[in-house]
């Protein structure tokens, strides 16, 4: 074998050059030199952010995603994407302006300070004798004195399964070990030197993000995702917690089938690096209020009924084994505070990520999913606002006739064009139906080319519709051309649930903003977490209305912010403070009971006027 | 209905009086005047030491008891027992020298200060608002800014478990509740006023002796007790420790089994009371290493094999529903520590409630049982030294042809007369077998009437023995007077298992005295514990050699005084590091191998020679 060929790859007008394997993206290519291309997918092909001009040298042929996101006349300019072009010899890049990271447009991860590390937990190697006739100490005792010899402080109590631990490993490893410690308690030992890592979990209604990270470097080795499971027993908050009202055997259910899911999470974790769960000693969870309430088995009547009060909004840290979570045996898990019954940890988690409580600006804060939270903050006012909207699983794809979730053959993305359709699938794939951001995308089209008036109607007497089953539809891929050998449409009844969907979330908005005196044009900034936000175009969203007009604001993509949140407070014990003090410190405003809100909702349910279009591509 | 009569009562040669009901015993007439009677049976007809004499006045006539313990002379010389003997009339009674409690022969928790009462958790009782749309704090934050207001600091956490309980009761009890806190840690909640309890146990290898006691007031509202359900899987500890190596669900199970008789035992005592589990905020387990270990599901495999070695001696303070054992939700129990492998946290008890480790004598501390500990403390020596014996289950009735735990029909106490045996049994009840006073009583009168010589063999001829299945043997009933309608036999295999029980406690006395150079004569007091050891007849096993020569010591049999320790350290934080301190200076001797041991308990399973004998009734 030989080694593959190396190129050097020349960013102007930055000037920054870096030699790269054959092979290598351009995306990669950039952050090895240094170079910060605006990336909110992170090279998943999904945002089309990173576009960069040839100038000289040889790459690969565009392929399919350049193909969907570029204009031909862009690609016959060299205009491409650095995520989907490899580098195949030296090559002269020029990034315009817009694709440089300028401080407006970023990922959260890159954008933020390093991680700060100080976290709960650290592991120390120790060695001492094994028990004999003149020396009977137990074993705890013994690893407690050598403990104490190497660090200079008494260690003060553990669980009896350390104990369990301890006997089975010291004996196994001669009594030389890794010792785990928190504060003054022993959470755990391992093979001496293994390091110490942490598990943090964004618990969201439809889905579960999973990070292990490594506590002294403070660096994510892994990360995986899944489908939260209790989707099966109610697919939003409000059937699940009904579900868990009805017997303590469900509610118990509820709680257990996601801890298992957890503890399959974390062994993936584990085995992708190759790790074991004994050096897991540390874990942070953020979620809703309903799912964290769902996971400890809180009481959630009160919750589901009004005023809709939270059994307890504040932090907990908790054994882990007790809960359910097979991680070492002492650990212990964070459970970051909420702020009230609709605002959950995973929003104070994303205030967390996007420092949106060390804010000199005006900014907003959304988290869009089936329930959207959304945090205001102001200079100069000492504490965030929040509300929360019932937006509904409609992003998720739920209630939409084709409608599904982000998964390979969604639909993510729609032009209209005077040749007909173009439409952008999840790994290319033959289309199978609509997700989030597709069915955005869609609604944003049929608007742009008034196939739809701003009640959301589609039009009658066109050409380009047709009369479905229940109404007018637009036809997005035939029978023949699915990947599910079906038609996949969007129907009237799937534009009104958009309608709906997006009416609460801006009728949220417009509450939030007059609630807090904060005119439109004094927006600043406007943050999108969670995994719909980032996939979202947000020409789409502006056009279907998603927004009241704020003239001055920037729109920032930043992914799962709720998940670097609970990073970082795994990381942190004093971003963990830091949480509480965001959770105490942000003012939630009910909708419900706000004035005039209905009439909100209603207004925000309508489309913008021909005139407050953005974009017709 | 007349009130009953009442008399007054008049102790000669003290001098005190005071007026009792018709029918209450003179102990109890004596106690009620502040006159302390020498009572280690504490009235329950076991010790004999309460004698007085009726001087004048009517009482009741002799019970069963009385006939048993006292000479007919005595009785012709009304001499009674002050508990078995009921007031009639005005009585003057006469109190001998011996009777009077003079501070050597005394009940412990007769003689001990009042209970030192610095409990962990205390109630306090609370009054907040109920949630409106106005004020949406959650359950929680509510329920501790109302504790903060009231106590002026602020609580820290609590379990998810907590939360449930307030969300439920808060409601049920319009908001006024009574809140119980372990120093900042909310533990559970109840109807307001309600007293704060703890759950006080001595888990021993046989019993299992659970308490209630009130932990404001200190006092012990009710007390049962139990067989140790672990007895079905291993008679003796080593055999359970055998089960429990055996398989992880093994160790659960043995784990569980206890948990679960813990629960019903502390379910009986708040049904007695009138109380519920809620009021239970607190609890301390007491007991031997391996009933600990077992508890806790802690490693047992180094406990059964050499050295021999905990896995942990140190004291857990652990919550307690995750254990298993289901009083308020957010309860902890605390574990006493150990001193080691096989001297554990109930002889940690022992020397707390006897104030062993305060002493400024010569003392020995004995725990008779399964597992004979013995400690010795030396004025001006800084720590304690302690043995442990495997003295084996001979004592509780096990491996005794006719041998039975002493429960209802079981011979207590034999003497053999000129006119022939006489026996008394508990409860009166017809004989059924032999526990262990009565098994140490037979052995004792066999060598005192010469009938089994130092070697501890039966004579081959003699006419009140006969020849049985395997030797020859005394019949104690035949089957005509038994409960069982079988003969109930005192063997010659009896009598060796008794010697082989003692020789090893004797040889582990002469061990412990010989490794601390402490001459036998200089012992100024031995404390006897256990339940064993409170029904015990000093004199029989003074008899049959338990003890080497001790001419200077006086013998104090104090009850279940590990049971007390358990309460004193529930009660009393200040008690609890007393327990740490106990075990941490207390020095373990290891017999198996101390020099000569062997020699030791060979001479050990020998009986006096008849010069040593004390008494023939």
């Amino acid at each position: 074998m030989t080694d593959p060929a190396t190129y050097e790859v020349d960013f102007e007008p930055i000037g920054k050059r870096v030699l790269v394997e054959e092979g290598v993206s351009l995306l990669a290519a950039a952050q090895a030199a240094g170079v910060h291309l605006s990336s909110t997918c992170g090279g998943d092909w999904g945002c089309g952010q990173c576009q960069v001009i040839i100038l000289e040298g040889q790459v690969s042929e565009p392929n399919s995603n350049e193909k969907f996101i570029l204009e031909a006349e862009d690609l016959a300019q060299n205009r491409r994407l650095a995520c989907s072009t490899q580098v195949l010899g030296d090559v002269k890049v020029h990034v315009p302006k817009d694709t440089l990271v300028t401080g407006q447009r970023l990922q959260v991860e890159g954008s933020l300070a390093p991680l700060r590390v100080d976290p709960a937990v650290a592991g120390i190697e120790i060695e001492t004798d094994a028990p004999t006739i003149q020396d009977l100490r137990s074993d705890l005792a013994r690893i407690n004195a050598a403990i104490s010899k190497s660090t200079g402080s008494s260690v003060g109590k553990c669980l009896p399964s350390v104990v369990s631990q301890i006997s089975a490993v010291a004996r196994q490893e001669s009594w030389r070990v890794q010792a785990y410690l928190r504060r003054s308690e022993l959470v755990g030992i391992s093979v001496a030197g293994d390091p110490a890592l942490g598990l943090a979990v964004d618990l969201g209604t439809t889905k579960i993000a999973a990070y292990l990270v490594d506590l002294q470097s403070g660096e994510t080795l892994s990360q995986v995702g899944a489908m939260n499971p209790q989707i099966s027993y109610g697919e939003d908050v409000i059937s699940r917690l009904k579900y868990a009202t009805r017997s303590v055997e469900n509610q118990r259910l509820l709680a257990r089938i996601v801890w298992e899911a957890l503890n399959e999470l974390a062994s993936e974790l584990v085995r992708q690096t190759g790790q074991h769960l004994n050096q897991v000693v540390d874990a942070c969870i953020v979620g809703n209020t309903a799912m964290l309430h769902l996971l400890l088995e809180l009481p959630v009547r009160q919750l589901a009924t009004a005023p809709y009060v939270a059994a307890s909004d504040l932090a907990f840290d908790l054994h882990a084994r007790p809960l359910g979570l097979m991680i070492a045996p002492g650990a212990y898990v964070h459970i970051l505070p909420c702020i009230g019954g609709f605002v959950g940890a995973d929003h104070v988690a994303m205030i967390l990520a996007t420092d949106l409580d060390h804010s000199q600006k005006v900014r907003l804060g959304l988290d869009i999913g089936t329930n959207t939270e959304i945090a205001l903050v102001k200079p100069d006012v000492p504490y965030l606002s929040s509300v929360a909207c019932a937006s509904g699983p409609a992003f998720e794809g739920a209630h939409i006739s084709d409608g599904m979730r982000a998964a390979s053959g969604a639909i993510e993305a729609v032009r209209l064009t005077d040749q007909g359709i173009k439409l952008r699938t999840i790994d290319d794939a033959p289309p199978v139906g609509l997700c989030g951001s597709g069915i955005v995308d869609a609604v944003a089209e049929l608007r742009r080319w008034s196939l739809i008036n701003t009640g959301g109607r589609l039009q009658k007497e066109n050409s380009r519709l047709r009369q479905g089953r229940q109404g007018m539809e637009l036809l997005l891929a035939s029978a023949s051309q699915s990947g599910s050998g079906r038609d996949v449409v969007i129907s009237q009844e799937d534009i009104n649930e958009i309608q709906l969907a997006k009416g609460a979330i801006r009728a949220g908005l417009e509450a939030l903003l007059q609630a807090t005196e904060t005119p439109p044009e004094t927006v600043e900034e406007v943050i999108i977490a969670g995994a719909f936000g980032s996939f979202l175009n947000i020409d789409s969203a502006c056009d279907i209305g998603f927004f009241p007009e704020m003239p001055n604001a920037i729109f920032r993509q930043v992914g799962n912010a709720a998940g670097l949140g609970a990073r970082m407070a795994l990381l942190s014990l004093a971003d963990r403070e830091r949480a509480q003090e965001i959770a105490t410190h942000t003012r939630y405003i009910e909708l419900t009971t706000y004035p005039n809100f209905a009439l909100m909702f209603a207004r925000g349910m309508q489309l913008p006027p021909d005139d407050r279009l953005k974009i017709k591509y």
